[in-house]
């Protein structure tokens, strides 16, 4: 058995720079046609010379030329004539709340402070990409922002607001409720829960923040995925770390060697539900001019490897029932 | 400023055996006049000949000599011949779910399944000790142990249960509803959250099971604590791993070199309330005889060791408001 994708998109991608970019960057280049790249770098991509630099050394690594990365541009105070000139060149702006994940230390702690720019981007229709959690207990963080997306919504209305990386049952409630909300779902959020992190032995390689949730808010996020709701994307927060550093605690999982096969399992048969959730609607909600990219996923099973260059995969070494053509 | 605290006891120690009880056994020794010694060992102390061993082995390595390690059994189907002979011998008998915790495999699945093993402890007047969670996920765990907890102590009135280790605001009030229901409640417990293990980066040295709760937990917990409910006693469940385990995700928190700082950290003042805590309500609730012990804290800052043996200690290099005379 195997199908077909039509022009895969992962809407949340971390790459990194240097070795580590050089690493996992095949990964991500061979399955998907385009990825939305975040600027959380030391110092954070927040200027276009940064931002330009940044994606000549993605494009520079690709083996696989047939991959587009959207860039994006670390939030702060830009004015009208920055962001006129980005315009064309970034695909949206991410607000991180100060120090709530990694290299996050120079983000936001006031969101008013921030108006001017939400109108100019407004105004030249650049969409804002929002890591939404407060600086609360780890496991209200989330439903804690909430009102903050809702401020946002009713202030901006014609301000394209993605939620990143929803992970609990009241954020999968409020994309429904704005028709400029938008959200974006990972792979270990829709499939995994704190279970997976702390249920049997502590396991780091399901260490991230937003932290894996309860059983009740992946069922609600299973839901929201399996029905194809037009504003919910595929956005996979891959974000790899080396070892000695998850091993000291850092927060993310690297996820996209498993991510074509893993969808492949949780859609099961329902491809046109997979080809929406993983590109359909990202193109539609922002016209996005992906150049086509077909790519095969075959029902053989699959190793995942142990490692890839110093970092683990999510389920490394497992055996998968999925993979993709030509991959691993 | 210092003060005297008369014949503090842990009601619930793991110090498990060889070169690793070596290096942990002082700590607990020169805190404490007494501690109630954890059975889940390797395999496990489950007969009269293992626990005499074992508690031979604990006395042959004390150099402090006033230390009198109160032993438990675990639960298995043991006749009443087997519990008239271990009677003397034992404080309690410990129940383990399968596979819940550290060295649990050979746990109870079924609890009626032992009801006759708790008809003789009753007649016998042999406490029974509950690591009690269910196999739920992770944060439920406890709490779904409840009703088990209400259906013994209705079942056996006169047996006396131990409510080991509570760490949710449900069993914190379910203890002051049966008069045979006892709880201990740990350091960690008592003045941590799942913030302290995951809210910043992943950090090991706070994984334990039942894992750190909420905020709003560990507020009723200490409310418990505070008011001196005279079935509340202290249980460290300091539970040592080496650090080469703790990296690959083993459970437990070692805390015994702290135990006594950090609670008069956190009764600052009260001594009375400090003493009832750390012994009065153990004596009282179980008339124990313990030699008499004074052990003196005093108000000057004290920084916890690195590293005791192969162990990180908790809160490792971090300076404390209290030390114990003659200690570290």
């Amino acid at each position: 058995m195997s199908f077909k994708l039509d022009t895969p998109i992962d809407m949340h991608l971390h790459l990194r720079e240097g070795k580590l970019l050089k690493d996992v960057l095949q990964w991500s280049a061979e399955q998907f046609a385009a990825g939305v790249i975040m600027p959380n770098l030391v110092p954070p991509v927040d200027n276009m010379d940064r931002l330009r630099k940044y994606r000549k050394e993605i494009l520079e690594n690709l083996k696989e030329k047939q991959f587009t990365p959207l860039m994006t541009l670390f939030l702060r105070h830009y004015s009208y004539r920055e962001l006129e000139e980005a315009k064309g060149e970034i695909f949206s702006i991410k607000l991180y709340p100060k120090g709530i994940t990694t290299n996050s230390e120079k983000g936001v702690s006031s969101i008013e402070e921030f108006y001017p720019v939400f109108e100019i981007m407004e105004e030249l229709e650049i969409p804002l990409s929002v890591h939404g959690e407060t600086n609360g207990f780890v496991l209200d963080r989330e439903r804690e922002f909430a009102p903050i997306y809702i401020q946002l919504a009713e202030r901006f209305p014609k301000l394209k607001i993605i939620m990143e990386h929803i992970s609990t049952k009241e954020l999968a409630e409020l994309v429904r409720d704005y028709p400029n909300l938008y959200a974006t779902v990972t792979l270990h959020h829709l499939l995994f829960t704190l279970d997976d992190l702390a249920g049997g032995r502590l396991n780091p390689h399901f260490f991230c923040k937003p932290i894996l949730k309860t059983p009740v808010d992946r069922a609600v996020l299973q839901r929201l995925v399996r029905e194809g709701h037009p504003r919910v994307m595929f956005g996979s927060d891959s974000a790899p770390h080396i070892l000695r550093d998850k091993l000291k605690g850092a927060a993310g999982v690297f996820s996209a060697p498993v991510a074509l096969p893993l969808l492949a399992h949780f859609f099961d048969g329902d491809w046109k539900g997979l080809q929406r959730f993983i590109s359909d609607n990202a193109r539609r909600n922002f016209n996005l001019q992906i150049p086509e990219k077909e790519v095969e996923i075959l029902e053989i099973p699959w190793e995942v490897p142990h490692i890839v260059g110093e970092v683990i995969p999510l389920l490394a070494g497992e055996r998968l029932r999925f993979r993709v053509r030509g991959i691993g």
